[in-house]
C-alpha cells in the first residue's frame, strides 16, 4: 500500500502518530513562511503543512505542487492551531517530513469543486474528472448503498437474484429495440432486453417462487432530456401471490430503502389512490401529494350564465391556490400565458382573487355575481386570502392542463421540497386505453397484465372499463415503478391477445416459448419492477438521472469520452454479412 | 397469497396446524384407500394424503391431478405413520380437507427429476422445465448466495460497485466484438464490452479507490464446449496498492465464499508459484495441486545411452505415479495411445515400472541398465510399486504433454476429488509472448499491465525476458480469475504500446481517452477479475458452466427455446440503414 490512512479518517486522537496518505492535490497555499496542501482522496480532505524554517528544501518542492497531482505524504499528526469545523479532519494537520509525486497532472480543464467552472460539454468530454467532483462521487456511492440494500432486503425475503441474457430475441411490439447481428447465424439478429419480462414469467413457471434483479434495460428512443438508452431496473417477481402481497412486499423494501439509506422511518402504510380518484383530484396517475389544492369540479354550477367557454365545456375543475388572492395582474397573466404554451395548451384560465376583506375579484365578473363566485369558492373549500384557478374544456384534456398549472404553483409556493418524499400507490389502472388513431385498444401496462377478477365478466362487453390488476408506486408526482398480476390461465391470454388485435399466429410469432410455457403448470404470478436511476436520482435530490450514471450518454445517444459509436472496420462488416448504405439526404 | 406455508417448513411441531400449501404435483401414489399427493415448490416436498373412506369425492378428484398440475390445498399436518428420513418433511403429511387446480398441466417432455429422462437437446427447449429439476435449481441458489456473499465482502472492504456501460467503443484488438448499430447516428456502431477494463482504469484516474462490479461481458468468439456469448465476471480494481495488496484482498474474497457457502475454511495462506515454476513442475500455468507427481527433468541422466529419441531431444521430463507398477501392458499401450492422440501429439511414451520386490520393467529395457533405471527413480523419489511416465522433446511442447497425462493419472487413480479445493497464486508471468508467426511480442495479459519494477531495464535489451507484475488465481488446475498493476506512467505506457507495434496513432486511436485521461493525475493501481459463472461452477461441483446459467446458448450461440437470433422486420433494418448481403456459399 502506497498509504497507511485514508485522507478522510484522522482525528485528534491521532495526534503525534506518524502516517503516510496518498491522493490528489486539491489545493496549495503558501502563507508566511508554510506551505498548505490539501490533499484529497475518496474519503475525505486532509490538511498538509510543509515549514520553510524546518526543511526550505521539502517546502520549495512543496510549492511547485499542481492541482490533481498524484501525491504520497509522510509526516505526523498534528493538531491544527486554527480548525476547520466544516471538514471531519479540520481538527488536524500533517507535518510533512518527506513527500513523492507519483504522477504529475496537466492543469484540468475546470476546477474539481462541487461548484465548478465547467460547462456540461466539456465535463462530459472528461468524465473522468468529472467524477472527481465530490456531488458526483457522492451520487454513486449513494447509488451503491441502494444497490446493496436492495438486495439485502430481498435477499431476507427469500428473493434470489437470477441474470437473465442480454442476448435475447426482438420483439417488433413496444419500443424499439436495440439489436446484434450474429457473426455465427448470419442474417440473424439477437436483440437487447428492454425489460427481463418474459424471462421473470418462465422463471415463476420454473418454480423460482421468488425472483428480482437489478438488470440493465436498452430501448432504442428519440431520448427525450431525461431518458438514457441503456437504464438500470430494480426487476422483481413472486408466485402465488396476489396484489395486496406485491404491495407490501415492495412498499416494505421502498421503506427499507429511505431508513437505512437517508434514515427516514415511514411508520404509515403509504397511501393508496384509484386511477381515477388520481385522475379526477389531481388529472394525472402519478400525483404529487406533497401538497393539496386537490381538483374541485364546478361544472353544474357554472353552466347557464352566458359564459359560452363553460357553458360548452364538457368539464368546469379548478384548484384553491392558498394565500395568492395579492397576485397583480401581470402575475395572472403569467399564469394565462403559462396555461396557453402549446405544451400544455389550454385556451385560457380564468381567476377568482378572494380578498382577506371577503371582496372577490375575477376574470369572469362580467358572467358571474360575488354569490356566484362565492360559491364556488364554498364548494373548493377557499379561505379568505386564496386565488381559484380554473379551466374549462373536454375532460381528460383540461385535467391535465389543470394538473401542470397545479404543479407550477406547488413550485411558486415553495411546497414541492425535493427533501421531503410523499410515496403513494396507483391502483385499478385501466386494462386497455383506446387509440383514437388506429381505433382499437391497446394494453395500458403489457398483454400480460390480469384483469380484476371482478372485471372479467366486462371483457367483451365494455372493455374499455376493466380495471386491471396493476399498480404504480408514485413518489412526489414521479413514477417510480409499477407492476401487476399476470394472467397464468391460457384461455384468459388468449382472449386478450384477441382483442389487442393479435391473430392467433402473431401472437403465437412473439410470444410462442412464453405461451408453451403455460401450457405445463404456471403458477399464480405477479410483480413489479421499479426505476433504479429514478430512484437514486430521488434519494440524490437531483432533476435528472445523468449523474447517478458513472458514464452516461448524451442526448444523441453518444459517449462524447471515448467517441461512441463509431464507424466499424470494413473486414469486421463483412464478416458479420452486413452492408451500411449510403445515407439518404 | 395462495399458502400460509411453503412445502419444506413443516416438521413434526406442526402435528395438527391448519395449512395452506401451494405447488407443482410431483407425483401421486395409490395405496389401499388412500391417495399421496407429493406436492412441491422451490422450498421442498410436502406429502398431502386423500382418504377415500372420509371424503370419496375429493379422493377421486385427487386420483385425476396429473404430474405438474399447479394446486393449492387446505389440511391439517399430521405426523406420518412411515416416515422419509431423506426429507425434511419426511415425519409429516398434510390430510386435506380441499384442494383447488391452479393450473393444469400437459404432460412435460422429460421428468421433473435430477435423475430426467430427457436429452440435451430437449431440455434446452424446455429450458423453464428443465429449471424446475431441484439440481438445476440449486445451482441458481448457489449462484445468488455467492454473489450476495461476495458484494458484502467487498462492501465491508469499502469497493463501492459502479455499474459501467454496455454500449461501448468498439476496440478491434482482442477477441471479436458484438457490435450494435445506432439507429440515431447512421453507419455507426456501439460495442458490447468484453470487459470493463478501460472504465474502471478511468474510475481509478477519477479517484474512486476501491471499484468492483458483477458485469455482463460478451466475446464473439467461435463456442468451445464450455464457452458462453455473454458471460459474468467480478470485476475489481484498486488504487495506491501493489501486488501483495490485491492478492490478500482478493484470497480473502474467495477465503470469505468458500467459508460463507460451502462451510470450508482456509486458514492458511494460499501457496504460491512463479510462472516459471509452474511451466517446469508442472508443465501448465493452471496447476493442479490437489495431488502431487511433480515433474522431474532427467535429461542429464538419459542421455548418451543411443536411445535417439532422448538423445535429440531438449527435455525429458517424467512422473513417478505411485502404485502403478502392476500396470498391465495393454494398460501401458492406452497410456501411449493417450499422449499420441492429436490433441496432445507426443510421439511416444516411455514407462519404468518398479514392482514392490524391486525388479524393474521397462519400454526402454533395451537402452537402459536396471542402475541407470534406478538412477531415474532415484531422482524421481518413487517408492517401489510406482511407475515411471517420461516424455521428450522440445521443452515446452514435452511439459504440456506431460501435463496433460499427469492430470489423466490424476484421474485415473481418483485423486482429483470435486469436493477438494486446492487454491494456488501464479504469479511472476512473462510480460510478453512471442508469436513465431507474425514475429512479434505480444501482450500475456493486456498492454496495460505493468513490468515488474526489477525488470523495467531489460524492457529493450532482453524482452522476452521480463516479468509482469501479474497473478492469477488457479483453483483445481482451472484458472479463476487473474490481474495486474497496471501501468500509471504515461512513458513508460507509450514504451509498452512501442514494443507491442503500436504506432502512436493507433495507440492514440484506439486508447486514445485512456492516455488522455491518464495524464490528469492517474494514481498507482491495479486489480483483478474472476470468472464467476467459473467460480459457481466450481463450488457446485459442475462440469461445466452452462448450467450456472439460468438461460444459456447452446455452441452455435441460439437460445433454442425462444429461437433467437432471428431475422429482423424489413423495415428494422432499413431504420437502421443496413443491408444483409447474400450469404456467400
Amino acid at each position: 500500500m502506497y498509504r497507511d490512512k485514508t485522507c478522510g479518517e484522522l482525528r485528534l486522537s491521532d495526534a503525534g502518530k506518524p502516517v503516510t496518505l496518498a491522493g490528489w492535490v486539491q489545493r496549495t497555499r503558501k502563507m508566511g513562511g508554510m506551505t498548505f496542501v490539501d490533499v484529497r482522496d475518496r474519503y475525505g480532505i486532509t490538511q498538509v503543512v510543509f515549514n520553510n524554517d524546518t526543511d526550505a528544501a521539502l517546502c520549495e518542492r512543496a510549492n511547485k505542487l499542481g492541482r490533481e497531482f498524484v501525491v504520497q505524504v509522510k509526516g505526523t499528526v498534528a493538531e491544527r492551531t486554527s480548525k476547520n469545523p466544516h471538514l471531519p479532519t479540520g481538527d488536524i494537520e500533517i507535518i510533512a517530513e518527506s513527500f513523492k509525486v507519483l504522477n504529475r497532472s496537466e492543469v484540468p480543464p475546470f476546477t474539481i469543486e462541487d461548484n465548478t467552472d465547467g460547462g456540461d460539454d466539456l465535463r462530459m468530454k472528461y468524465r473522468y474528472l468529472d467524477l472527481r467532483r465530490p456531488g458526483v462521487r457522492s451520487n454513486l456511492e449513494l447509488r451503491h448503498r441502494m444497490a446493496f440494500e436492495i438486495r439485502r432486503y430481498l435477499d431476507a425475503h427469500d428473493f434470489l437474484e437470477i441474470e437473465t441474457p442480454i442476448l435475447v430475441k426482438s420483439t417488433p411490439e413496444g419500443a424499439r429495440d436495440f439489436v446484434v447481428p450474429s457473426r455465427m447465424n448470419p442474417g440473424e439478429f439477437y436483440a437487447l432486453p428492454q425489460s427481463p419480462q418474459l424471462f421473470k414469467q418462465l422463471l415463476m413457471v420454473s418454480g423460482f417462487d421468488r425472483y428480482f434483479q437489478i438488470a440493465k434495460c436498452f430501448r432504442d428512443e428519440d431520448l427525450r432530456a431525461d431518458r438514457q438508452p441503456e437504464f438500470t431496473q430494480i426487476d422483481c417477481e413472486m408466485s402465488f401471490v396476489e396484489q395486496e402481497d406485491v404491495i407490501r412486499m415492495f412498499e416494505g423494501l421502498v421503506k427499507h430503502i429511505f431508513k437505512y439509506v437517508k434514515n427516514i422511518d415511514f411508520t404509515d402504510p403509504f397511501p393508496r389512490m384509484t386511477w381515477n380518484d388520481a385522475m379526477r383530484l389531481y388529472g394525472s396517475d402519478k400525483p404529487d401529494i406533497r401538497f393539496g389544492m386537490k381538483f374541485v369540479e364546478l361544472t353544474d354550477l357554472v353552466k347557464g350564465h352566458g359564459f359560452s367557454v363553460m357553458d360548452d365545456a364538457e368539464l368546469t375543475v379548478g384548484i384553491a391556490v392558498p394565500g395568492c388572492a395579492g397576485y397583480t395582474r401581470k402575475q395572472t397573466d403569467e399564469l394565462t400565458e403559462f396555461v396557453k404554451r402549446p405544451q400544455i395548451g389550454a385556451k385560457g384560465l380564468v381567476w377568482v382573487k378572494i380578498a382577506e376583506d371577503g371582496t372577490i375579484k375575477s376574470s369572469v365578473g362580467k358572467f358571474f355575481s360575488d354569490d356566484d363566485l362565492r360559491a364556488w369558492a364554498e364548494r373548493m373549500d377557499a379561505k379568505p386570502g386564496d386565488m381559484l384557478l380554473l379551466l374549462s374544456g373536454p375532460a381528460m384534456k383540461t385535467r391535465k392542463q389543470l394538473c401542470e398549472l397545479r404543479l407550477e404553483m406547488g413550485n411558486r409556493l415553495g411546497l414541492r421540497p425535493k427533501n421531503v418524499f410523499a410515496p403513494l400507490w396507483v391502483i385499478d389502472f385501466p386494462l386497455f386505453e383506446w387509440d383514437e388513431e388506429t381505433q382499437r385498444y391497446y394494453a395500458m401496462h403489457h398483454p400480460f397484465t390480469s384483469p380484476n377478477p371482478e372485471d372479467v365478466p366486462l371483457l367483451h362487453t365494455d372493455t374499455g372499463k376493466v380495471r386491471a390488476t396493476a399498480y404504480d408506486i408514485v413518489v412526489n408526482g414521479t413514477e417510480l415503478g409499477g407492476g401487476s398480476i399476470r394472467i397464468h390461465d391460457s384461455e384468459l391470454q388468449d382472449t386478450m391477445f384477441e382483442l389487442l388485435g393479435f391473430t392467433p399466429e402473431k401472437a403465437h410469432e412473439q410470444f410462442g416459448f412464453l405461451m408453451d410455457a403455460f401450457k405445463y403448470g404456471a403458477p399464480p404470478h405477479g410483480g413489479l419492477a421499479l426505476g433504479f436511476d429514478r430512484f437514486v436520482s430521488m434519494l440524490a435530490e437531483l432533476d435528472s438521472i445523468r449523474d447517478t450514471i458513472a458514464f452516461p450518454k448524451n442526448n444523441s445517444g453518444r459517449d462524447v469520452m471515448n467517441e461512441s459509436p463509431s464507424p466499424l472496420d470494413p473486414a469486421q462488416l463483412e464478416e458479420l454479412n452486413l452492408e451500411v448504405l449510403p445515407l439518404k439526404k
